[in-house]
């Protein structure tokens, strides 16, 4: 049978975690009701137990799932998990949880405690986090590395945060093209260990040159007489550590990688990009976007103070009122139309209102077709024409359809026909505007998923209401 | 030197398929332009040859790069390349293919030439794409397979769309026990590829239940006369095949899997579920949220109809129709309020989208935590309180600045209160209504990632003009 896997583990583990820790409350609660010696004594000691109830709990879960386990607790019982991780767990843990909820305890840590947690990294992991990390805190640790590390850590923070450089792991096994199979069957045994999703050792040259990859697969099929040159893949997807890492997941999804060796321009091995990091690289990116979009300006922990919370969402909520006031001072000039035909206040939310989700389905197109590099020059022009037809086409169905509504509201010909023609025309400046803003931020080198929807809404809501209070102070005074 | 990996084949490999499809096209339009029996022989003779060029060139291609190639491409010129893709390689490339792509390429084959495609599929396969083919076509690929593929086919086919087993593979290589290592690395010399994605070999007993796992790096790294049984790991992650396939996305991204089991509940092995098939999943379900987000109903062919597109948009247009019409009727309640305040048109609109976008913060807010599944019964009361605190600062901050605003333009004290407290009012009505619509879909078992931006936007429009012009009713008049 098999033993407890991480998952089943987890399962329970947090309900565990959250039960020592209310006992764990109500000791400290009694403590602070009564105070004589002899019960504190009697409480230190049951606080104590708890603790290393609680310490030997953690202990037994898979590292992620101790991360996870920080990440959805509020502060104060957050900082005494933490505390209880373990020493030679703190650094694995610091890495696996999100950066918002990394920040928070970086913060919350002593020097020394933060000192002692940062020895514990090596290289590799010191690169993924040094951005994140006090300056002097960061320097004292480069202090006591070995020189190769450091000079690969500082090679690595120097690229981009989300180029492949930055990503990439030196943990590879590298083996040489004149050896046979059996050979390097006899040299894998001597290993301690291979680095995670190791599906292919790199063979290199004497100059450190890549010149293919051997796959377990083949190694393991292969006869040990024949050679690695003879049995090794030359057609080999590479990364140059400048690329983007948007990139490299594509390539990665694409050609089905668990694994890929990155190169310089002149074919030298650098290092390793595996597949973990890529997907914890998507799902990061995802994550992020999803917030950004909604206005909140980048991770925000779930715990953050209220003053935090709210600071991180007035730069989104300005733009927001900004836009919207812009819109109301459109209205502002038509004050007099509105004051005659009091009807054409409660309609032209509607104008505005539907112009924006039509030009939000097309940007949606299109910011997925520019994601999946589906639209170039040569097919740029058909789609837009499509669009244009399908603005057109919902103009006149929905136009036509609240036209007939809002004469059957005021029983008002004029109106109808005014409410009709500014749905048709608003439509119509939603889909030219929901193609172009995608493609103009694309243009300029600007994420198109990010700032498409307040540019576009605010374009919708204010022509709205100038085309639709337009027509009705040209036909209906 | 490494040879010309797929990467880079696919930078110059679209810009040749065009421009060969180029000179094709100029050698239709001159065979349409001049028909004498000599132009149409030689034409016919070169178009040949660029039909002949265009064909080898995509057989040098990757698989998934002529797909992608194929979703680029409008559908005249989309038909012309899947006609050379190669009878051989036609079955790999419907498989990698988008699935709106998929299905223009179904329904734009001859009978034969499906039949022909689909008897490239092996089992696992057909399994992927069963349910988007012709209930015919798969009813007479399904009498060609063995019996054993077929009942394969069938219970695979049986599990919902999203779970583990539909998306699970059969091949794998197993081996047993109380063979030693050396044993094992002789039997796999006798196969002739192992599946994709293999990091593990899967241990079973006499009966098929899954004992523990093979890495490849233990099997390496051991020494030869070792048994399985003492190398072997046995905290296994595994799946159910009833098991949601986020669920296990989740898993994968936590633990960096590469491969992972599939058992029943007797812990008999059923199949293995891969991290290529993980990421594919994690994607396409990522895009298509986006588009349903929009508003569009599932992946829309970037040049699907006008008419296809239009009516794939407009259940969300109507919903949307009726939440305006319903906030104008809302309006409509005040028109005598309007009349005699006209101001209030033109600052309506500001308390309303204001109010959205706050809800919208929360939401996303919400939506990330339940994702990641961060939000519980313990940190729910903290989490709201937090948002509403939010809320309260928001609406004190920016109803006071946009109170000011509207003092400042008319000159109305009383207007300026009435602004700030309705914006106050609002703001805290959206955090609300922000907290509860995605943890009230979440309760009722929808994703609350799909509904709650219309629910939420549809309330603080109503509510927004209601409290607005409600208190302007009652203390400006």
């Amino acid at each position: 049978m098999l033993d407890e896997a991480p998952r089943d583990q987890l399962r329970q583990g947090l309900a565990q975690v959250r039960e020592l820790l209310e006992k764990q409350r109500l000791v400290e609660g009694l403590a602070h009701r009564d105070r004589s010696q002899r019960h504190e004594l009697v409480e230190s000691l049951v606080h104590r137990q708890h603790l290393s109830e609680l310490h030997t709990k953690l202990s037994r879960l898979h590292i992620a799932d101790v991360a996870y386990i920080l990440t959805v607790l509020p502060p104060d019982e957050r900082l005494l998990v933490w505390r209880q991780t373990g020493r030679n767990r703190g650094g694995d843990v610091l890495l696996e949880v999100p950066e918002e909820v990394r920040q928070w305890l970086i913060e919350a840590m002593e020097p020394g405690e933060l000192t002692e947690v940062l020895n514990q990294l090596d290289a590799e992991d010191l690169a993924y986090i040094a951005d994140e990390l006090p300056e002097d805190a960061l320097q004292q640790r480069l202090q006591s590395l070995t020189l190769q590390d450091r000079q690969w850590l500082v090679s690595t923070m120097a690229y981009d945060e989300d180029a492949v450089g930055h990503l990439m792991s030196p943990d590879m096994v590298t083996v040489r093209e004149d050896f046979t199979l059996g050979q390097v069957l006899e040299t894998l045994r001597n290993l301690e260990a291979m680095p995670i999703h190791s599906d292919k050792l790199l063979v290199v040259n004497g100059r450190g040159i890549l010149t293919g990859v051997l796959s377990l697969s083949a190694l393991l099929l292969g006869s040990p007489s024949g050679t690695v040159a003879g049995t090794m893949a030359t057609n080999v997807v590479t990364f140059r550590p400048e690329e983007m890492a948007r990139e490299a997941a594509k390539a990665f999804e694409r050609y089905d990688l668990a694994s890929a060796p990155v190169v310089n321009e002149r074919g030298k091995l650098l290092g390793r990009l595996t597949v973990d990091v890529v997907m914890d690289y998507i799902r990061e990116e995802q994550e992020e976007k999803i917030l950004v979009r909604a206005g909140l300006s980048g991770g925000e922990d779930l715990f953050a103070s209220v003053w935090d919370s709210a600071r991180n969402r007035w730069l989104w909520l300005s733009i927001n009122l900004f836009t919207a006031f812009l819109a109301s001072r459109v209205i502002g000039l038509f004050e007099g139309t509105i004051a005659q035909v009091v009807a054409l206040a409660a309609l032209m939310p509607i104008v505005s209102g539907v112009g924006g989700n039509t030009g939000n389905q097309t940007t949606a197109i299109i910011i997925r077709g520019l994601a999946l590099e589906q639209i170039g020059h040569t097919n740029l022009w058909r789609l837009a024409r499509k669009e244009l037809a399908v603005s057109l086409l919902n103009g006149l169905v929905w136009g036509g359809v609240m036209g007939l509504v809002a004469y059957g509201l005021y029983w008002n010909p004029g109106l109808g026909l005014v409410m009709a023609a500014a749905m048709l025309l608003n439509m119509l400046i939603a889909g030219v505007v929901g193609l172009a803003v995608p493609l103009g931020l694309e243009r300029w080198g600007r994420d198109p998923a990010l700032g498409s929807s307040v540019l576009l809404t605010a374009t919708t809501d204010a022509m709205g209401f100038f085309i639709f209070l337009g027509l009705a102070s040209l036909f209906l005074l």
